[in-house]
C-alpha cells in the first residue's frame, strides 16, 4: 500500500493479475513479469505506456525499499484499526465498480461492519465553507436518513460533511467517515471528538496506511470512495469549483444516483448544486424522503409528493363556483342578475345560492345576496 | 365581449365561424345557425354537447340583452384605452395558439404597441405572499430583462408580479400588465401608481370590458394570456398551490418555455418552483442570462456558464503538483525523499522544486524544502 499512489490503476492491474504478495516481490526483485509488460503495452492504453510503466516501477521500488508493512500493520492495530482486504467478509463489494482503481485494501476503525453499513448508504457531501443554511440542511438530512435506517457516508471535513455526520449520529444507522489520510490522523484537528463519536457509532475508513497525511491529490482520490461506497450521493452546498462536484462526477461515472439540494440563487455556495440540476446531472431534492425515494427500492421508499392544503372551495362544482364568483362582496344582488352574470339559469342559481348559504359562503340581505365576510377559504 | 365568459371556447368557435357581428345578431335573434349546432354536436366534444350549448346560449342571450357595447367602447376610450381586435396591426398573433379560447378582443391602455412589445417578451410570475428573497429576485430579473431589451409580462399583483414590473420599469423595454378586470379598474388598489407608470412605459391589458371586477375564475383565465403572450414564463416563487403554477401549466401546454428559480428548501414559497424543476417541467434558472438563453434565439442569447476563478495552481503540470504535495509544511525534506513520495525521479523533483520556488510555493530551509506560508492558492 505504500509503494503506489492511492488509486493507481497500473498497480491495480498488477495486483489483480499477480496477487499482492507476488506483485510486491516482483517490485523488490526489480523485474516485472515479461507478460505483464506485454499486456500493458496495448495500443488502447496510449503510445508512451512502456516509458510510463518504467517510471512508475522505479517510483514503486524506491518507496517499497523504505516501506515496512509489518510496522504499518502493528501501528494500525495498536491504534485500534483493522485492515479489510478484498475477498474478506467485511469488504464492500460495490467498490469493485472502480475497476483497476479499486483500493488495494482499506483501514477501518470503528464499531460498524463496513460492508453491512454501506448496503443502504448515501453519500452526503458539500462545501467546507458552508453557509448556516447548508449546515442546517446537512444536519436535517443526516438525522432523517439515519432515523430511516440509511448510513450517511461523508468525508469528515468541516462544513457540510461534519454536519451530516453529526446529524446521522442522532439516529440509529451507522455513519462512515472516509478520510484522505491515515485513520490515526485527525484531519481536520477540530474534529477530534466527532471522529471519536463516529468510531463508536460507525467507522472511520481510509485506504492510506497509518501516519499518512492528506494531500490535495489524496482528497480527490478519496472522493471516488465516497461515491463508490454509497447507493447515491447528495450534494448539499457546493461552489462552482468544489471537491463535492468531484465526488458528484464519480457518482455519475459509476452510474450511481446523484442528487443536489437547491438554495438561494444569491448564494455562491448553491451555485454548484444549481449547475448540477441545470445540466440534469443531478435530481433536485428538497426533502430526505425524496432522496430516499431516489436511492431506495421502488415501492419500499416512495416519497409523499409536496401538496397544498385541500380547501372547501375545491369541492364546489363548476356552476356553484360561477354563482359564488357572481355574488357581490358589498351591497347585494338579486338571484336573476346573479344567474345572468354567472351564466346559469335562474333555477340553478337559486339552488346554488341555497347550498352556498348553508355552507357559510353567502348571506341574504335586503338587496338580495352578498358574500359573507367570514366565508371559508 | 359581455355575452360569454372570458375564454369560452364555444363562443370562440361561433365567432370564428360567423364573425363577431353575425354571432351577436344570432344570439339576439334567439336562434343559432343550424349548421353551427350540427358542427358542435360531434362525438369528440362529448355526449351532452347540445344541452350545454343550449344552456350557454340562454346565458349569452340574457347577458347580451343588458349589454351596451357602444357604451363600453365610449367608457373605455374615455378612460384612455383602445380595443385591439384580431387582424388589426396591434394584435399579438401568438395568441392564436390559444385556439378557440383566444380572446375575442383586448383592451389595451398604455403607450406601448402590444404586438411589437411582446415579440421579445417573458412572463415573470409568482406568489402574492412572496418573501423578501423572491421580491429581490423578481426585481433583479425585471431590471436585467428590460435592460437586455426583453419586455416583462406579468399580472400586476402584489408580491412577485409587482416587483417584476417595477424592476422592468428601470430598463428601456416596455412592461405589460395583464389584468383579470377591466383596464379602468385598479386591482389591487395599492398598485394605483404602479399601473400609471406601466401605462406610461408599457401597457395595461385585459380581455374584460371596462368596469368588470376580478373574480377567481377570471384570474385563472387571465393566466393563459400571460403564458400565450410571452416566449416563455419564469416562476420566481410559488407555493405548491399557486396561481403561478396555473400560468406555468398554460406555458407547458402551449409548448412555450418554462423556467423556475430555485430557493431555500426551507421556504414554502419555493416549493412550487422546486416541484416544477423536480418534475422536469421547468428549467432551473439562476441568472437572467440563463433565462434569456432559454427563451432567446440560439447563438444570439447564450448565457455565460457559471465558473469559478482560475487559480495559479491549476496551471501546474501533474509532476509539479505531485512534488508540491510531497513538500512538508513544517520542518523540511530533502529532494530525494520528496522525489520518492511524489513518485518522480530525482532530476524531475529538482527541476520542479526550482520552478515552485520561483513561483513562490516552496522555500529552501536548512533541512531541505518546505512550503511557504504565503504561497499562492
Amino acid at each position: 500500500m505504500r509503494a503506489a499512489d492511492v488509486g493507481d490503476p497500473m498497480m491495480g492491474r498488477l495486483v489483480r493479475w499477480q496477487g499482492p504478495t507476488a506483485a510486491a516481490e516482483a517490485i523488490r526483485r526489480g523485474s516485472l513479469p515479461e507478460e505483464f509488460v506485454v499486456r500493458e503495452n496495448i495500443p488502447e492504453h496510449g503510445p508512451s505506456r512502456i516509458a510510463e510503466l518504467h517510471r512508475r516501477f522505479q517510483a514503486w521500488r524506491a518507496r517499497l525499499e523504505i516501506a515496512d508493512p509489518a510496522a504499518d500493520l502493528e501501528t494500525g492495530h495498536r491504534a485500534g484499526a483493522r485492515l479489510v482486504i478484498p475477498g474478506s467478509a467485511e469488504w464492500p463489494t460495490q467498490l469493485d465498480a472502480l475497476g483497476h482503481s479499486r483500493p488495494l485494501a482499506l483501514w477501518v476503525h470503528g464499531s460498524a461492519d463496513l460492508r453491512f453499513s454501506c448496503l443502504r448508504s448515501v453519500g452526503v457531501v458539500g462545501a467546507r465553507a458552508a453557509t448556516a443554511y447548508g449546515v442546517h440542511i446537512a444536519a436535517e438530512f443526516g438525522v432523517a436518513l439515519s432515523e430511516a435506517g440509511w448510513a450517511v457516508v461523508s468525508g469528515g471535513a468541516y462544513g457540510i460533511d461534519g454536519a451530516a455526520h453529526r446529524g446521522a449520529l442522532v439516529g440509529d444507522a451507522p455513519t462512515i467517515a472516509v478520510l484522505a489520510c491515515g485513520t490515526d490522523i485527525c484531519y481536520p484537528s477540530g474534529h477530534h471528538e466527532l471522529f471519536a463519536a463516529i468510531r463508536e457509532h460507525g467507522a472511520v475508513v481510509s485506504e492510506c496506511p497509518p501516519g499518512v497525511h492528506p494531500t490535495r491529490a489524496r482528497f480527490l482520490i478519496r472522493n471516488r470512495l465516497i461515491a463508490a461506497l454509497s447507493r447515491g450521493t447528495l450534494v448539499v452546498e457546493a461552489a462552482v469549483r468544489s471537491g463535492a462536484l468531484n465526488t458528484a462526477g464519480h457518482a455519475v461515472s459509476l452510474g450511481r444516483h446523484l442528487a443536489a439540494v437547491p438554495g438561494p440563487i444569491t448564494s455562491e455556495m448553491s451555485m454548484g448544486c444549481h449547475k448540477l440540476i441545470r445540466d440534469r446531472n443531478a435530481v433536485c431534492v428538497t426533502t430526505p424522503g425524496e432522496l430516499i425515494e431516489l436511492v431506495g427500492l421502488i415501492g419500499d421508499d416512495m416519497a409523499v409528493p409536496a401538496r397544498g392544503p385541500v380547501v372547501p372551495r375545491d369541492s364546489l362544482n363548476e356552476a356553484t363556483r360561477s354563482v359564488l364568483d357572481a355574488v357581490p362582496l358589498r351591497g347585494g344582488a338579486g338571484p336573476a342578475s346573479i344567474a345572468v352574470s354567472a351564466g346559469v339559469d335562474l333555477t340553478t342559481a337559486l339552488s346554488c345560492l341555497g347550498g352556498l348559504a348553508a355552507a357559510g359562503y353567502v348571506e341574504r340581505v335586503p338587496k338580495g345576496w352578498r358574500l359573507r365576510k367570514d366565508q371559508p377559504q
